[in-house]
């Protein structure tokens, strides 16, 4: 990671007045048309444009402060090992910020987030961070802005900034400066999303490394920029005339094709369990059974589904370990 | 469909001098890199070429004579109403070498296929129809020429005139008479494909339909080809130098990227059962392991493994359901 980007949103960090602490919180988000792949892998900048829905109930409260002598770490009140793998990844983020060498940072975070429900945890941590340190050091940055911060520790957390549906744009510049998220115009009540979880296991291969594999190896995913070219289309179209059967075909769509370039990698990428292709038939069933429900994946066996508040308590009957966010 | 080409090939076919009785049999193939697409739905042209391995023992037994009135058509033993979609497939078919319009066919066919095996049952039926009507009317096609008639009543069918590995090359020229198979050097012995059955019930998709739709809608089917050229590529170089894995992940990856651009389709195509998931993961859990084993698939549910017959036992203790076909 280079810190240049960060240096040049930040130039005023110097002269603001720190305070003693900063606190924010950031929700997590669901993309209905994914990030798949990175044109810059140092400044997490993406080969396409992504949409995404915010979970306001579900996120990450993180509060920052300074210390001396190394960065500390607490996640949901557990402190986390120097070596652990998110204590080093949000030191190595906290370098971009460092106003000397010799200045360290204590870090607490809480998340709403059930335990490894399969839900962007680290979307989430970092846009919540960002936002931290942004009260932390009196920045007054722009959302723009701090959606470029918060993309710097990991891609999708641009578009945890915001609450609502959220355009991360791809940005063509190679520094990433055009390159952040955007609220989309569209209050929708009463749409839901209800979570299944199929595996809590850890995933045998992480996103980082599969969304790699994918850009590397995968002759289909030449066609994905297309792709989502078109998908974006029909969500902003959806999104605009509240068409939700377009809205629910779109995101489902979406992540089949993701899903389809990662089974096209060499070695092949697949999260699906037997139970993912069971709960996807039932989803399909009762859809065509007359009832509109929808699903998209992340990367991972899980499944969300998209569906209206009218229809939640049948579909709790279908699903009655469904965990359920309401937009 | 048209029936210039057939007329083309079997100019000479008023001259010769027709037997009473025509027979003939034809191997089952299984694609390595899959038929998967047309660019032309009347005369079943490809978009892309393809590879496949037959496999001796299974096929088709095909006797053809002249009858009055209408065509009769048995499958192992059954006589098939005239309204049935074999029957009327099959009759539309030998309308294309009816040498007058009160001429009929009596087809009987028996196959060594196990019933509703998964396994290609209409390209070896079309092929040996296909080479029972040479014998009948004694045209001495080549095989070349054969491979174009077979084409005409299955697409596939055009590679089960041949046996080991076959090359449907998919040509370029509008009449179709550039889309023929041949076979390509490279005996390999050991080679086995063992059949794990996951379903035994009718697709509730066909593949003929589901080709169409990928074609019509899937984004990622346009980057299609290109995965074929490499695939045949890699292909041809593993049967030349005998190399197993290459052979194995080759045809393993394109089976998945196959079912990748089903997925990508609108509506959707999944063919693959929660026991589809299952097998595939135990397959790669053995390779893990060391026991070199690869599968493919076809618009299907089940699985076609590949492996050396020195594994077989231990192969077959994994999957004591196996039907192994030795190459």
């Amino acid at each position: 990671m280079t810190d240049k980007e960060a240096a040049q949103l930040i130039t005023g960090a110097a002269k603001g007045c720190p305070k003693e602490c900063g606190q924010a919180y950031a929700p997590v988000n669901i993309a209905l048309c994914k990030y798949w792949g990175k044109r810059d892998e140092m400044l997490n900048l993406p080969v396409t444009s992504s949409l995404s829905l915010s979970l306001p109930e579900l996120g990450a409260t993180t509060r920052i402060s300074f210390r001396e002598g190394h960065d500390q770490l607490f996640l949901d009140g557990v402190e986390q090992s120097r070596d652990s793998v998110s204590a080093r990844r949000v030191s190595k983020y906290l370098d971009l910020f460092r106003p000397d060498r010799s200045t360290f940072f204590h870090v607490e975070s809480e998340s709403t987030v059930p335990i490894a429900a399969g839900l962007a945890s680290s979307a989430s941590g970092f846009a919540a961070l960002a936002l931290a340190l942004n009260d932390l050091f009196q920045w007054n940055l722009g959302l723009r802005d701090l959606s470029i911060l918060a993309r710097l520790g990991s891609g999708s957390a641009a578009r945890s900034i915001y609450t609502g549906f959220v355009l991360w744009h791809a940005g063509t510049r190679e520094d990433g400066m055009d390159s952040f998220a955007e609220p989309v115009d569209g209050e929708w009540p009463g749409l839901c999303m209800g979570l299944i979880m199929v595996s809590r296991r850890e995933k045998a291969v992480s996103s980082r490394i599969a969304m790699k594999r994918t850009v590397d190896t995968s002759a289909l995913y030449r066609a994905w920029p297309a792709k989502v070219e078109s998908d974006l289309k029909n969500l902003r179209q959806a999104i605009e005339k509240k068409d939700f059967d377009l809205l629910g075909r779109t995101a489902e769509s979406n992540a089949l094709a993701m899903h389809a370039t990662m089974m096209d990698s060499q070695p092949p990428v697949l999260y699906w369990m037997p139970e993912t292709v069971e709960e996807i038939r039932k989803i399909w069933r009762l859809r065509d059974n007359g009832l509109p429900v929808y699903f998209t994946m992340d990367a991972g066996p899980n499944i969300k589904m998209l569906f209206m508040e009218k229809d939640a308590s049948l579909i709790r009957e279908h699903f009655p370990d469904m965990e359920i966010a309401l937009i």
